[in-house]
């Protein structure tokens, strides 16, 4: 079970208040890189860890715990940024005429255009699990696989999307306390990517884990095929040289090789419609 | 541009048609696991590559387009095993008599039920781009971040729940003909595993990728939180000891540790609400 | 605006009620195939009509105000089909025990797994709107293009979707209040095919309509290419010949021919990335 | 920011596992009656709390945290139907058949039928966040409004649709480990209505929070139409007599009448489409 | 069934056309506070309405009826502010430059902008059932749980988000037209608040109708919690007093108090993943 | 199976790169409008093609692998409007500033409001699957319904409105390279109009494809409705005349003619709730 302290796992400030910038840290809370995203789909791996020991589970309750925190401060970050004041003190300011006016009908319009309308609309400028378009966050995006090894490419894919939204949101913003804040988050996604791929190496590393899953005999698998890339150029190009093209399999079970790719299968022919299936007469044989 | 060739990349057969597999199957079409994905995620990375060299965008058309092939292979076996027929000839056998049946009128109710009832409604016994619950694939499942290694590794992850999804799916039937259809697919699971792995070690490994995107000057990141474990246990308890609570980080660059995780922001305080914003008048200071 | 009589348009009477048949009569519902889209549909064409008359937008509401009372004839039935009285009356009879037992703990299993769950859990036996599989109706299904031509041909599709869930739906019933309800509908439904394509009829025809829009000057198009059907065979293959390979076109205004698809463009080769856009090193020029 | 305990809040047991269960337990953790639900709905209406003084941030706060835990109770309680055993140890005896033979190729149909395939398929015998039916929950219900009392009704109506889920799951079976599980969230729910109907009370109940938002001059409204019941029975039958036909308001600010509805206003006319905007020629005036 | 007027409920003047605020409406049409939300809600409702009098249905019934009028006058609405005149005539004077511009090349950038670009390519000037984001409505919105109290519950939230929306469309324009529209609509909301609370205190209030379901005997529930606050500081600092911490319960039914949160259940312990799962081998017992 | 060249279809230049245009441009790769549509909507009609001969299926594999080209076609001009150059050097012109600005902080605010902030933040500057407003593309909107006849009338559909949106798009850009790439892709889309309508044509036409589908028998339908259009005007205005009022249905099966739609059912009632479903007591019979 959970618990929380009122305070925030590292400062949130806003020098600037800047509501275009409100828009764009939504993709951090509800884009598929967010961080609602990971939080989640810890959790979710967590909750359903198997195994003989619960090593993983205790793991990744830690670290999807820390992460509520990040939702936290983002969403910190985005109420501040629809704000006047820059951390706490409401002022009359220049960044009040602009936000302010949104609400009171001077509506300088190009700032109106700017800000996403569902933060003037539904929320009251507040952040919302959407991401920086409106999107809603869908749970579909939890990958809890089941399977460890999948579990944790899945987490790396997910951290390091996350760390490139980040690096992207620095650079799109010269507000001191948002860069801050970001570099904290930048830094704490360079472990996280660490993290989840010294699990692969405790599992004994690419030699080990793959192919995922590894306790699928792979001498059941078409050994024919294991480690061939197959070329689809219409005229036989082959596919330009690299490290899967020619060599040792990185798992070191096989060799690599090039194929250029054929029909072993012939053209299927389904049976015809039935009387009764709702097809055209011409259908049904 | 594209090209096709009406005969299969291999041979689909159905023994004994089975609807509750088809429905299965979908998962494999539809699923975020399934074929789609990877097959519209690889084209969306080769269309968006940027780079010196084109190499890594000829390579991902050459995949992209072989798991067309993938989606058309499944498709077919869907539709087969809503077939009463083998292969090609209608037949009026037992598996006839099951699904004959549902459209028209004897219904016998425990097949109805097992079956999608999508595929009696809405395709006439066919396929469609949903997975195994008859939720349609949603597009934001494309991964394509414009970093090549964190595309890499989303195409990890791709392929390591593919390939479970796909033994899984092998587990589940005895048909002689789909089990070999799926054998060969897990086989080329195991290349793609490879495959994605392979430009990472060509980028030089986790030295030379990570943290991604490792254009982000990492002087810039907080330093002094990107090689630890935070541990949020209430009562402190620190978490088990592994490959990433100690011992040098996987890039080479930093050492890694555990700390107790405590705020280090305050309680964060939004101004009040402003007088035109739809509020309650409690909330307006 | 809009007036209701809390009459049915149909008499709607299930005389054994079949929970089963309650879950496929959600796919005319909530499914894209159902009522509640092409209500949505037609109303949101009439509200947009624009021209130099309303007589679009008048036809429209007609239709679109009878649809409503379609998908009330629709959630009456399943709610009838999951109750135990064939009209009116509670009864203690066979399928009493069906239904009662899955509220009461009796759970006869078999039952259970028929039914959309979402029934028991969310709805206390009554009709909601999404499909067979309990996806929610999601209203990008509703087409209003704003051209006619466009918007009846969106229409003609609906129905034609429509009539032929509605065939198998009856197929898939020997309960006469259902099959009695459902051929008053499928009637429906060929009036309302009709009714859509009349309104072409009374555009010209496909010489007045077509091609959509037909605002747009022909001789803007490139008209080396748009009349021929283009051959995607890796080997040439010609396509099958038919209506659309050879002979006037269907609008008058060009003629049909076969023309084997080659490359016209070259390979896309993109800028590098921009050295502060979240990409790797090796992705920046 | 936050913190853990990993043991749970109240004890889970599953004496008989249940796979048909577990898939109806989804629909407390992934349905829009569940606990991601209010769980993320508390916490972003906490972190976007605007007013004089932190009292309800700080109220939410604590019991956001507090649901965290019930989607953990909820999805451990998934996991434990789907296995054989009723608490820690695996066991080979009935359950285990149903289950173990899924995976293993026995396939004891009617168990798969009833099982979501997801949990075969896609997690491996976990719970993930959908609901009963598989559809994945979508964040759009998470309402944060901005307005205090609009939030607390909101609340209100998701704890008791969640109460009557709670009921429902309860009913659904017979299992004590399961039962008592419920119990206690039941009474949970209990709480959580009091609670965010006692912050109306607070706010002046219906008398001086009523109408929402309480901060527009209800002067500027229509007043001639702001307590009328409008009837739109086609022949002008009038509604069934009850609180809302006549009398006070509760609001106190008011007399309820019933008025029936006619229009006001004329049919529109929107102006001919432009030339340019892609309608047929027959639109264009 | 259902008939239509084709004039509207209430008169719909444009007077100076403002595709931006154009863009704005569509939250009130297809946003989760708007107004197709609200109509489907009370007709699913009434549809599926149980009990031993139809008068609940036949109320819904006058109301969702209402409801479709207020949809077609905001989409009449939206239609109006993408045309350049203020009711009726197409005139040539500065509107008409802006959006005319728009299709004609032209191309008033900051306009363009700020409109929904799908009005300008997707419905040719037109209203569509989106939000303000271009986000689709969702039928999962719907709620109808087939419990009186809690379905109007959730239509008092409905309607005081829905109120606080047209509150801040109304502060959004200057438009005198659009104004007097607003303030009939937020009229009517009012009333509807005022409805749906009076059916709960026709049904006894909060002594008679909590805890929502009142069909479950509360001495079922576990009674050492239901009237608890459980406080989840990390430290034990207690949670503001209010009137949820202590006193009568609103139903008169237990007495508030607080208590802190510890675990009472251990951390669960699941059992290995199975051989044939799909899991990792260091996963399988 | 499927091959590819890397070559374009047809050749995609952008003179002066526009971010404003590559976010329109998405509506044709990722809008229900678009080409991931038609591509993906022609190959599940193939793959599921059932008749007597694989005619059809033959040629929609032709049309559907166009498709493909058409989809990365767009994407090259999404990516290329993105960049600063013309065609294939990067060059630090006036564009470069804008686009380069963006990312490097000096933030030319007016430019970075008129993007889809998910190309600057997620895809690094390319192409994704949503449409203009970044809602995801979602397959539900792949119709595929088992009848021919149905199914091209959905694919008149899909190319009518996708041609419609090209000319939108067209009109919409003054860039001589975007204007001869969709010129040739109108062209296009007037074949394959043409293309779905021959096939009808080849089925006989309207005589012998209509009702669809064809094989339900007409005389099982309610045949007194079936040529009738419903007036539902509440004081019994009759329809604007048509050609669908009067005369010969366009199937020559019937005669048009109009009728005052009334109530021909009953008041439903529906039994109460049962003691355990959840419902409050005042439900319960």
């Amino acid at each position: 079970m959970y618990y929380h302290d009122k305070r925030l796992q590292y400062p949130v400030r806003v020098e600037s208040p800047d509501p275009v910038f409100a828009r764009m840290l939504q993709q951090a809370i509800g884009g598929v890189e967010g961080e609602i995203r990971v939080c989640m789909q810890y959790f979710f791996q967590a909750w359903g860890a198997r195994g003989p020991t619960t090593k993983y589970r205790d793991m990744l309750l830690h670290t999807a715990t820390e992460e509520i925190g990040h939702i936290e401060m983002l969403a910190t970050a985005v109420a501040m940024n629809l704000e006047t004041a820059p951390t706490k003190v409401q002022e009359a300011g220049a960044a009040d005429k602009v936000v302010g006016a949104v609400m009171g009908g001077e509506n300088p319009r190009h700032m109106v255009e700017g800000m996403l309308h569902r933060h003037i609309l539904s929320t009251g400028m507040a952040a919302f699990p959407a991401n920086c378009e409106g999107v809603p966050f869908d749970m579909s995006h939890i990958y809890a696989s089941g399977n460890l090894a999948a579990d944790m490419y899945c987490n790396v894919a997910a951290e390091a999307t996350g760390r490139t939204l980040a690096v992207r949101l620095s650079n799109a913003t010269n507000d001191p306390g948002m860069k801050d804040m970001l570099h904290f988050m930048i830094a704490r996604d360079t472990m996280h990517q660490e993290q989840w791929l010294a699990v692969i190496e405790e599992l004994g590393g690419p030699a080990g884990a793959l192919p995922i899953p590894n306790s699928f005999p792979q001498s059941e698998e078409h050994q024919k095929f294991n480690y061939n890339f197959f070329a689809t150029a219409r005229d036989g190009t082959p596919p330009p040289a690299g490290r899967w093209t020619s060599g040792p399999s990185l798992d070191g079970k096989g060799e690599f090789s090039v194929v250029q790719n054929e029909p072993m299968g012939e053209e299927p022919v389904l049976g015809p419609a039935r009387p009764d299936s709702g097809a055209q007469n011409e259908q049904i044989g």
